[in-house]
């Protein structure tokens, strides 16, 4: 399993990281159906004010295009943010009571502010690779998780149709689409011996502290108990 | 004819210099038919690369939005924009023997980057607004001229063809939607009392010079007859 | 003691957490000499890439303004920081041991990175309110520690020139030129009626989630005790 | 007389632009005190209204820099432009009986638009590098119109103090440090083989764009004759 050659590289130079954010205690209980459910509303809530936020940091992947693949790759993104995987979170948390008003006014925890205005941040002060370097952990690591999962059936409906959205083939296509373009946006700018350029150095460091940010939005979400 | 309050009002305000814009002499003589040929091809490669910078300066809008709703105008438009829009620019300067390589190697003139880098810089360091002022004279101008000549039929493909587009039902529908969103978005933050603010004042600075940019995109167009 | 009426009223708005920020275990600690100096060390780290984020920041601020006035205030803050409190924090740290090479190469932790990107992500996505709303706890808290414990004379060097540093009468002129400030850029944006406008809203919600940002700074200053 | 190694190589490489550029004919009838007043009047409040952007785009830069070098560069110019040059502005108008609010009210024209809008969206979308490519042809062109015209003294007041500012050792000065700068920023980013780097190719671009957008800026002067 891989997407891409550039987050293979990334992903071995960060594997212990890479492994505490996608075999997190989180997705190990979600996948085993021990998870506390409290605590996956909560994760919902808040992964809820996250896609607004990426959503729009993918948005900022087609300001900062240098071709019309690149925009197109990224505009699709945003489409399948905006158009789907936002109206499934209203969808999944309204059939548990939580309305989409209550979503809107959730408080946005530290950890999530963290992750977000990281990588929107690391876009505007940045160009096209350092944007995408802070949203490819996201986008692969969940779909790492899907595949990895792709079998597990959880009694509970939430878990199931959680983990069935990121095994889904749409959204390992999203995740193929993602990692080419990741590939050739690289190869485009740095050729072949992009490995001894400055900017590779960068790729790696904002890559490392996105899969950090990763790993304490679980820590949150662990924690978000009541 | 109307495409929401907000738009009326700022338009009526620069009436002279609206009506130089959307009845310029290049519109005159395409609906005419009697535009010269180079400079309409001219026109199309400059609008081309006009168009990528527009689909940039609406996925800022996505990024500078406060609701979901207005998140998902914005969205729809760079789809409209990136998917068809652009393909049809492509496909129509393609029937005239200008390759893709041409358009994306035609060097922009300095009116085309003064009105895109206008946009684009007024959403970057302004808000949602500030952002939109300066995108709707584009949207609801063409929109205009669309309706305008809605039953004028070029004896030239390539005329009759680009009217088409905007008299369209699909670009109307994309002009009611924009201007609705501008008239919400400004009540929303400003209220009903919009007129007496400070931002009102910037809105209507920002309209006007975007008309009188467009203005100089057209009079560029004139010019380019080699 | 207040520095300008804006600032006044979002304190008192927010006034539990405020407490907690600037009578924080750190600062109480420091004052009364019983800071573990390892803390203070790794904080004086973190806050050296603090320092650099928040320059850029205010930065930002300059571009962000709209009056040349603006534009002053923004500009002599970042000369503050970048040609004098940065310099500092590398004597000071040098002094111990600490290179600057040591401080360039230090790990940002993830609370750092919350509050950074945030006041820096306010300042691209919104206008000069919500950057100045993020900005402020920082600025005018720090004077209101250093006020606090003016007269205070901890034994160790380090705790008493610290001090001495924002109760001092410059670092004290930097705080009532901005809280000046900040009080005409509203005055002059939302008028009087302020309080009724969305905008004000706003700026609210900015300035509690920047309190919260600066507590958790604190509580990571005392987690870096290695 | 050259201002660092990367200047030269794209001067050289527009050496006819440049030249219609620092040689153009406002430089020839100003030198030669046989500008027209208004003409020069009139320059000078647009160049007001374009040093407020300038200094913005040179704020963006501190936002972009890497290291505290590039930081403290930036932030040297930025005072210079805020504190200095732009009071030199507000201080020659006066004396002409044009007031500072005449300035601020003034109508910015779409050539003054095209080139400050242009430096900005490079600095925003783009990187340090980008920034710089677009900011140095206005610091250094009028570098080299002040040596250029260092031994000459026209008998109008006006244009002999405007001459002076640029042919003087403060601004000499910071010209070197700037050059010197952009020299450096490329090495650390690129590295020794930077002309064969992509990046290469796009500050070439804009480069060539900012020169051409400079000489329309000329080109508007001399319209604006009323």
């Amino acid at each position: 399993m891989s997407y891409g050659k550039m987050f293979s590289i990334l992903k071995e130079d960060n594997l212990s990281n890479w492994n505490s954010y996608i075999k997190h205690d989180f997705v190990i209980k979600l996948t085993s159906s021990s998870l506390n459910k409290k605590i996956f509303l909560n994760y919902l809530i808040q992964d809820y004010l996250f896609l607004i936020q990426f959503s729009k940091a993918w948005s900022l992947a087609i300001v900062k295009s240098d071709t019309l693949y690149e925009m197109k790759v990224a505009a699709n993104t945003v489409n399948g943010l905006i158009n789907f995987e936002m109206d499934l979170h209203i969808d999944l948390c309204g059939s548990y009571g939580i309305s989409k008003i209550d979503l809107e006014n959730a408080n946005e925890e530290n950890e999530n502010i963290a992750y977000t205005r990281y990588v929107l941040e690391a876009g505007y002060s940045g160009d096209l690779l350092d944007l995408l370097a802070a949203l490819i952990p996201c986008v692969l690591g969940y779909g790492e998780i899907g595949l990895n999962n792709a079998k597990v059936i959880p009694e509970d409906f939430m878990y199931h149709k959680w983990l069935k959205t990121y095994s889904s083939k749409e959204y390992q296509k999203i995740c193929d689409e993602v990692a080419n373009m990741f590939d050739n946006a690289i190869l485009l700018r740095l050729d072949k011996n992009y490995k001894d350029s400055y900017k590779w150095n960068n790729i790696k460091k904002i890559f490392s502290k996105a899969v950090l940010l990763e790993v304490d939005f679980w820590n949150m979400a662990m924690r978000l108990d009541k």
